[in-house]
């Protein structure tokens, strides 16, 4: 099987579980809670509690289902939130949802996804005893999100951000999820405690290169092939990756701050390449990638380990 | 044994385990997660939570201590964000969080305390199986909070609200997690579907009379007394169940909406009274009480069913 035609799939089984519970809001609370859901997404945390699953125990996927929409709900919980401590209008190609509703109504939103996430795990068919240590898994997923969010909110007052300071907020935010994921499948699924291990350290690895992967994009990615506006992290002075190892080597890009043409972007990532800055970086993304795909070669062989292997490849050759 | 005294030992009780896990933050967000939950509080979620476990299975309330932990975890994170929502500055004699820190630190401190709630409830002692149905409840409970406190910040912008409108709403907003708090302490100490039923109702009715029991407070109670200042849902022009009431009647309070002088504070209490709104909303909030109270009486007679009943009725006698 191909990775692309199996995530297309999942996605698309996800989209209908979403479409059947979130489709047809019945009022405005629900509305907000499913605008943001219901805009498309890649679905990418489902698809890998569900490959986890399968990777410790042929069949289980079908059965652990709910288990991946929690996930997805979580993380559309975290995008909910984050846009309103950030500011941000527009997310998935549609305006955020405080910025289309209000920001009490973004935070109930928010809430009752969170809410409704520990209802599906909760649902999902696999031992009690699995489901409650699901439970805690997500439970404390959730609360290490909010630290990484946190760290990254209190980075913007910091001139002194580390690389060993950024890895561990790129750790929480994002790798807690995608640990999560992983983890959780194999949890469900009955896989053993070093498999489950195993699967959780490979998401934590890979999620670490998603996010880092995230801030290559923003700079080297045409607008028009990423969605986004490109070198939007410079231009806001944020602390990423690139930003910290550029100041090391004396390439400082607090200056570039606000406004940015597109040649200056493109002297900008010239310099940045021949000091190796970027290099260096991607070599960062590639290390996190190879050590957690490693870490699931004690799974034994299967399409689904295969999958989830060649998923934490593609982590960090997607461009968008 | 008295409920003061019970109540008393049970805050104590629930005071040392928050002073053990949050009493020591070692960086800012704990400390915006603790602020609000160490300022101190009457803990009488977890007392019903134990109470409840009591008089399903006598000597199991301290196998659910942390579950109790968990409702109150709960509440505290209702009150951050409602806080965020309302525009609160003070609460429990301290400034909000959101006051103290900023909004988005306001906004993950109140999420870390959900995730927290979901983490401390599957720590309790008891079967997998109650465990799983507890968090089900605990998750379904903070979709109808949610929902509750959607309703009444709809109601601000509404002039036809009605009675029916506002119990439905404080059934969400307050039943539902006093509700949840009586029904998960059933639940975890192995109480029946009966037993777990008559409490959750038990703690839906007199849930709600706690409420519609704080807008007399509001109006009647002296601020030496309450705690908070006289009339201020007249003067926020708060849609209560005195209002709505009022407004049957023929006595629009929303005219007094801005500055009220105690003089004219009393002159509105005396209009009511005339008018027999205050007689009526004792009486609802007395007969949330007694069709509470009655649902428990299929409990096996017991001290702690005791308690409960004679909680239920303190909840409409106290006067802060």
């Amino acid at each position: 099987m191909e990775l692309k035609g199996y995530l297309e799939e999942t996605a698309e089984q996800v989209d209908k579980l979403i479409d059947r519970y979130f489709g047809s809001p019945c009022d405005d609370l629900s509305r907000a809670s499913a605008h943001l859901l219901t805009a498309g997404g890649k679905r990418l945390r489902p698809a890998m509690l569900l490959l986890a699953a399968d990777a410790v125990n042929k069949g289980s996927s079908m059965d652990v289902m709910p288990a991946a929409l929690a996930l997805e709900l979580t993380h559309s919980f975290t995008l909910i939130h984050d846009d309103i401590m950030d500011g941000d209008q527009v997310r998935r190609g549609v305006p955020t949802v405080h910025t289309m509703w209000d920001e009490p109504t973004a935070i109930l939103a928010g809430d009752v996804l969170f809410a409704t996430a520990f209802e599906f795990i909760s649902l999902a068919d696999a031992p009690d005893n699995a489901r409650i240590r699901a439970v805690s898994m997500l439970a404390r997923t959730c609360v290490e999100i909010c630290e990484g969010q946190h760290l990254d909110m209190s980075f913007e007052h910091q001139d002194d951000v580390t690389e060993g300071d950024y890895i561990k907020m790129v750790e929480k935010k994002t790798g807690a999820l995608y640990a999560a994921s992983a983890g959780i499948g194999s949890i469900l699924a009955g896989g053993n405690a070093g498999y489950t291990q195993a699967l959780y350290q490979y998401g934590q690895g890979i999620g670490m290169a998603f996010q880092v992967q995230d801030d290559l994009i923003d700079l080297l990615a045409e607008s028009d092939v990423s969605g986004k506006d490109r070198a939007s992290d410079i231009r806001e002075g944020k602390k990423t990756l690139i930003s910290i190892k550029a100041k090391e080597a004396g390439f400082d890009l607090g200056q570039f701050r606000g406004n940015l043409s597109s040649g200056e972007i493109d002297k900008i990532i010239s310099r940045l390449e021949d000091l190796g800055v970027i290099g260096e970086v991607k070599a960062v993304a590639r290390d996190l990638v190879e050590t957690g795909v490693n870490r699931i070669s004690i799974l034994p062989p299967s399409v689904e380990r295969d999958l989830l292997q060649e998923m934490g490849r593609h982590f960090i050759t997607r461009s968008f």
